[in-house]
């Protein structure tokens, strides 16, 4: 397949959304943090407007995409929908949000609070999808795909390469390895190009969803069954296409950790640095935690947290 | 009074404690950040090591005294308590903390988790600080007073010079005023001093925790009652003679907010950002939601979120 994202078209993304969404901020904690044996860089996309980075693939397409009269619609009872719906608020687009009924209702009533019509119809997020792709069908409405989308996964190439900014501003050493949390895999996608050639991308996914762990064993995207803590931000039953190219040409390697590593890696995000997490957002910094990744000595992690749509009571119990 | 600290002795501080302490994080934010007609800039203080700026002035002094085998006494049934506890655990010193009956559970349960002995004695602070000076007497354990004390008052002076040189990295323009929540005046004095004659500090109080705010009208330090829902991190009675001193040569002013707007402003940085915040961390903050300090057009506003160690029961009350 080709691969249409570019350091140009990825800088030209940047430029694009720069006026709307929140350069991150980014802490750096030397050896000890978490009980580690090495220095991090933690990137705080959590902070993003909408809880999470899917607000740049968002305004990305919106941003570059024609839109008509019908707006705007997709398929998420998450963090994509919560996005998608800030998004177009901010741009003056109607915005529909099919919905499974599965879905948290914390993230549901954000999707409404950011002035999305909400539609909660179906058992699974595939139902929900099929009703969105009809409603498209009927209205003309503008569609963006969660993460198998090019300008979704330019969008969210943005982030590592504010990050690299960040880290160089900070007179920081270079990084030379980050994780990053897959659900669909977009986020890792457009961090994979955005960094190839000067740092070597990881993917971390929960044993229970672990669609581009499954896809690349079988050298192309196949259906997994989701069974996670992180199911409602990283449950994906399968990556697409554009993904699994671009996680062949440019991704590492993906490591797996279990649900018991998440709840962990929130439980200390919260009692080390008052940093609330979602089970998604913190998966990634899990891979560290248990083992699952183990850098080199000296080697330069950065840990991208990338969600914290999270309901306090959840987190309550989980850091109780 | 004689004023002893000076641009030397703060960067001297900052040179001995940055190896224990770690550099928080800063976020820019537009206009339209919270609803608000002017950029931001926030700084995260609440990452800080035990969730507080106090762990600067703890490091400092421990780092500054002489020591003995009685080790480190204190009287504190929050924030202070829990650095103190924090950095005597870190640098292998003993330590006891006096804690009043009244003090949240959650903070007492902090200190505990940090290796320090826990005294819980006594219906209110002032109760806690005469045993603890008891305790002190008998056995000459070093005493660190939790704001009215030129080591605490220099370690949290080096908040502000590492934000202001973050900013500078940044590439934003300097900022013109920093608006600092006020408890017993620690960290508005260390911040007045070490921005003194470039940056505008003004102090803001819960109107049912206005020492500092009475003690300036009187020209001296004044007892105060306390009723705020920010009194377990700002319910100082008396800034004390060192404060007041620092104050009337450097703070620009103080303003006092209602205990509606530190809601407000815990509701407005959990919803907008995912940043769990005390209501003591959230005070400066919402002195620019309801209007307690109105910038001028163009003015650059920076922020400090000075703690978060709320529990999430109590902030899940407030945002929900």
């Amino acid at each position: 397949m080709d691969i249409p994202v570019t350091r140009e078209s990825l800088a030209k993304a940047e430029a694009l959304i720069c006026g709307y969404v929140r350069q991150t901020p980014v802490i750096d904690l030397p050896t000890g943090a978490f009980g580690l044996s090495q220095p991090l860089s933690l990137k705080l996309e959590l902070t993003q407007h909408a809880g999470s980075f899917k607000t740049r693939g968002a305004f990305n397409t919106l941003l570059s995409r024609p839109c008509g009269p019908a707006g705007i619609a997709a398929a998420s009872g998450g963090n994509h929908g919560a996005a998608v719906a800030y998004a177009a608020q901010q741009l003056g687009i109607a915005a529909r949000i099919f919905v499974p009924e599965i879905s948290s209702s914390a993230k549901v009533a954000k999707i409404r609070e950011f002035g999305a019509e909400v539609v909660v119809q179906g058992a699974r997020y595939a139902d929900a999808l099929e009703l969105c792709d009809a409603y498209r069908a009927e209205t003309g409405a503008l569609g963006i795909h969660a993460y198998d989308a090019w300008p979704t996964i330019e969008g969210q190439g943005t982030c590592a390469r504010e990050w690299e900014r960040q880290v160089q501003a900070m007179g920081a050493g270079r990084l030379d390895t980050v994780l990053v949390a897959v659900g669909g895999g977009g986020l890792i996608s457009g961090t994979a190009l955005a960094l190839e050639g000067r740092v070597r991308v990881v993917g971390v996914e929960p044993e229970g969803a672990a669609a581009l762990h499954h896809g690349l064993r079988a050298g192309h995207p196949v259906d997994v069954e989701i069974n996670s803590l992180a199911a409602d931000s990283l449950g994906a039953r399968n990556t697409g296409e554009r993904v699994h190219a671009v996680a062949v040409r440019a991704v590492e390697r993906v490591v797996l950790v279990p649900d018991d590593a998440i709840r962990l890696a929130m439980r200390r995000l919260w009692s080390d640095m008052r940093i609330a997490s979602e089970p998604g957002g913190a998966c990634a910094l899990a891979a560290l935690l248990c083992g699952a990744y183990v850098p080199a000595k000296g080697e330069r992690v950065g840990v991208l947290l990338c969600g914290g749509n999270v309901a306090l009571s959840q987190l309550a119990e989980m850091t109780g």
